[in-house]
């Protein structure tokens, strides 16, 4: 854990990302200033490997980044998260010249990258069947589809959209990844973005018609069979970072839900009563709970075989939901009427954390994942490899 | 159960207040337009004896309206209900000439009345002490205090005030309802309303300076002992209503749930998904047993001993307000994402839910209320008489 | 409502049955004195048409006597209740010789009739497959198959057997109920049943090795293909009395869950403190409400078409599980070390239900059933057909 | 964490403390042959200091050895829990003397000590009355008054008695522990002990009737007041071991819930179903939870401030107790009716989870705790100044 880095974060969330929170909640608007500020200590950078000027953080530290800054505003650390995590997927996926272009475009610009995976099928269904189609032409690979909840669009200056290979019938060699820059001619947002919660996460949806991916566009290597060691490196890879992005989401929460209590200890007026407290008491256990489980998977993480990431990060990512939605929700009831105005923290927290928890992996494929795998059943999530799992072909 | 009535109430529903709804949410205002309708439907005078022109609803019917108006906007049904408890006090403890003059405002002219008894000593505490205190002086009452959570500050007519008559002891002998113009000096409102939900009951705080009750606003009997039937039967009637109110509470509720349901049954693609057939089994088992459980107690309700009232009233506001909370939560977690865009009806019912179930008493004292009369307690839940319940003295 | 079958009813309990429940559960035998007394005030007829020599209960009488017999023993309940199914089956099912003959069993010989479907691909999956088969030879009907759960093993003078007609493909067809007398050469039980609780449901495994069933003992038309209108009659009728069978399961619950209840009102030391009024009250609502459902359903039963028999009875059996294992946990809780102990009757109720509750259908599959049918899907919870379910197959 | 005393423990549980479960929780005996087997091990000195021939065992250790003993046999862990407790006061309070002469009996011998401390107004209540009188009279010290849930009367050789000094006012002062022979006169038994679960904990109500202490049974200094350093010091740790007490009750706990998943994963025949699947993943999540509470709680104990020790063993018990109770409820219900049988080791497991769970502090206190601690309030659990705590008298 380094102590020096974790500080920082929460000094600059204190002094300019917490305050500017609420104003953005308001106008549902990318945080433009919150990342700035970020990129100025040097945060945008977190998952950067040093030998290109980031910060190269390990799990644990990295952890407790986003959970600091999402304590002050939940959509800087939301964002903050989906864009180092591309970061991640270029240091395992790129070439040593696309790690130093997209790199240096975040260390020395503050450039921010998004990634756009969801789709209707697959957000809701037990398998990760894209439908954004990626094709050869003459000049180079093409994208057309749509994608849903495209988060941070119009505020990123790159987006990493999720593609199939067109004609492939494997999903484990067609799942294709691509960087384009914003500004490519074919991108359409419809705008739409007036939601209850993680308003700051600006996510309407967007339609890509011949939009050309430039040539150093394309993580991996889609114009051949990959070795098989190779293949399943990358495959392995892209589980731990899918998962990896769950189990952040839990810091997220948790930070926000540390929040709650601080406020509720502040501004209740029933400290005395027993049965304020017996409510107190309950949150505050499984909070804790929910938060020793986000430590030791991220304890675990670095070291973990990628088979142990999924339970790791499902297990964190559960605890983390629930408890969140039963502490906010609790907290603006014990708090009363007060409770719901706009001015209280919990009033945002409440309807963040309903919102936030709905990103996919959703709860009930979370349980059946660590249930799957508590049976000793193969936990895989995502069917990346175009066939039903067994379980759901039973 | 007036059929007539009910779907009178349906209709205006569906065509004037249900389509100005979500206008009326983002504003944050008295819905103006909506509760014109009413009128002209003649169930601003729901509660209003047919003598004086009114429709003098039965229990089960008026719950039906309320239902049913709620459905379409929880907002309007929520200020309709308080409106018509007023119709009822008016009833129970007004002079001759004090129903004829403010009935006919309702029945002729659509004012709107509004109830005012929130003080945060109230609100959170197993006591019934009003700090706002109403004097004589040479030419009459005269209030001082400060109110919160006024609903239609603003937009009713007349306000009835919830005070205690100075130098008073004894609660069941002080407690004195006042009606005061909306325009009457010395009222000043703070103006601030910004809620996670029910954000069309707009209910600022409100201040009371020297503000004169005019002569046939004082409800009741203040100037001398009231014979000791009549005492009690006062004290009955207000206790009644007060249990009416939060059971009509209940209404609301419901309606809002069942909405939520429906949409449900309209957006969700995964209605193959026994998964999610499992959690709307789960819903709908609790919303239909809450709704036989408000069914019953209105059902019982004009017939009840005053003793069974509170029973009956806390069973309803309590599974009502447990179940709608889960309902809505759940119904956003199972359409996932789109659940928690603002066109989507579940989102603002989950809002206004978190809110009205604020509303005293809380979940708290109903849940200890329903405990002792179980254990064969005294189930008071108001301490009417200034004086601590054995329970709490304990 | 017969009041006075009620009365009757309720009489025999407290003075016999509820006196001798202790005895049978530690001894885990047939409750045989307690069948005995029913007989005797004509309560093992209760089921039995009026013409025949029988009550005749209407539903909401017959569950209200289920009901006061479970209060004082759960497990005469159960067994009541099962051979009063029977009972409706010969009625439903039989001729005008097989009415007589079996009837006249009951009302004056006191016999008791056990009804054996279970088999493990049954209770825990979606569907309806018979494995224990009945083929037609030379002389007539012969049976081969194991059953679990066979309660009244030992006890009951004839057994109601489940089959399948062999070589048939369509379960609608091929399903065929047989009696049997208990002393019928080739039926061998393990006698093992030592349980948690239900214990006085002796319940062992049952095989059948070539048992013949005597010539009046098939229940319909085995030889030939029914009309088409006939078929579908009694399909609703095995539907709706399997559903039965459920819904008084419910009716048994709720008994031990009131005497349950009582119980602590008599003991519990704490009868003041805030905190276990909380817990009595929140189990006192939704036992309120589980039993409005269940007199609702029992209301409606009578008169509800074939389709609403199955949510009538879900509803119903669903709720009062829940609450059931909820109140029986939580009132030992509240009473603390001695609600322990076996002379308390929480103990043997908690017991009982923990157990009665895994009778099918399963949690799970009731509230998939329920989701169905609010989804406006088809709600048949038995795959009757043979074929797996829409939603089973997607 | 020393593997080899932890192996040693796995092994004499599995072979032969795991296999005797059944029988003495039938019979409602002391698991005399268990007792032993632990002796032989060295185990039943586990907290006796290495320098008078124990093993001194570390705190996560001693919590792991526990949890073995449990899985295989509750009682015998809860017995072999309450004895070892015992050693630590008298390594806190004893004399060197007492020292040499008690662990001797343990480490030489194969003795028990139990320690009863229960009485009515303790358990439920808010406060440590203790009515349980030891007085002087000219030959030493002598006890009357009655204990209840007397656990391993006749089968310990010593037992420690919570007292109170006759004619104290102040219960910091008053409090004294007592050791006495099993055999000493006056000691009566009214040998009732029929329970639920966790049978084996022989635990009768016993009468004190003039009772002699023995010359060296006295812990600590009853004649003169201690010096203000040293009593707080005692204070601290009777404090710390009442909590410690509380917290290894976890440890059991858990291990019945390992051994109730291990179960499940062997017998159920629904592996493949997702709505299994999802039951068996949220058990397992929050079992992990619980788990990691309880690991975490022990690893921080031995360096811990007296403050925080009753943050950190209220937490790891109520998780314990809620999810264990959650877990062996629902694995019966997944398994189905052979959940319920006397041979699937869940049936036991439930049985004593849900009696264990009774033990003192309750939920409802130890959440009180929990609440007081995150609110910033003194959250001493017992009250022993002998004036109620502030929270209480509001």
């Amino acid at each position: 854990m380094n102590k020096t880095i974790l500080e920082r974060a929460e000094r600059v969330t204190r002094e300019t990302i917490a305050p500017r929170a609420s104003q953005y909640d308001v106008a549902g608007a990318n945080p433009i200033e919150s990342w700035r500020a970020l990129w100025r200590e040097g945060l945008l950078a977190g998952t950067v490997p040093t030998a290109h000027g980031g910060l190269g953080l390990d799990m644990p530290t990295y952890i407790a980044v986003i959970r600091a800054v999402a304590r002050g505003c939940a959509n800087t650390g939301m964002t903050l998260h989906m864009h180092s995590t591309v970061m991640r997927f270029i240091d395992a996926l790129g070439t040593a010249a696309q790690k130093r272009r997209y790199f240096d475009e975040v260390v020395r610009h503050g450039k921010l990258f998004g990634s756009w995976g969801s789709e209707p099928a697959v957000s809701l269904s037990r398998t990760l069947l894209m439908e954004t189609a990626i094709r050869r032409d003459a000049t180079g690979y093409v994208i057309d589809g749509v994608k849903h909840f495209c988060t941070m669009a119009l505020g990123a200056a790159h987006y990493m959209i999720w593609c199939a290979l067109e004609g492939g019938t494997d999903m484990a060699k067609s799942l294709q990844l691509a960087l384009v820059p914003a500004e490519t001619p074919g991108i359409a947002t419809d705008g739409k973005w007036d939601t209850l919660g993680m308003r700051a996460t600006f996510s309407p949806s967007v339609t890509f018609t011949g939009v050309r991916v430039p040539d150093d566009g394309m993580l991996g290597d889609p114009g051949r069979r990959a070795p098989r060691r190779r293949h399943r490196e990358l495959r392995a890879r892209v589980r731990g970072d899918l998962h990896r992005h769950r189990r952040v989401g839990a810091g997220l929460r948790d930070g926000l839900r540390q929040e709650a209590r601080r406020a509720d200890r502040r501004t209740s007026p029933s400290r005395m009563d027993p049965t304020v407290q017996r409510h107190i008491g309950e949150l505050a256990a499984h909070l804790e709970a929910a938060g020793l489980v986000l430590d030791d998977s991220a304890a675990r993480w670095d070291a973990a075989d990628p088979a142990e990431l999924g339970p790791l990060a499902n297990r964190a990512k559960y605890l983390a939901t629930e408890v969140g939605l039963q502490v906010t929700s609790k907290v603006i009831q014990v708090v009363g009427g007060r409770g719901s105005y706009k001015d209280f923290p919990a009033e945002r927290a409440f309807r963040d954390l309903r919102t936030c928890t709905l990103m996919p992996p959703t709860v009930d494929r979370m349980l059946e994942a660590i249930g799957k795998n508590a049976l000793g059943l193969d936990a895989a999530m995502f069917n990346v490899s175009g066939t039903p799992p067994r379980a759901d072909r039973a």
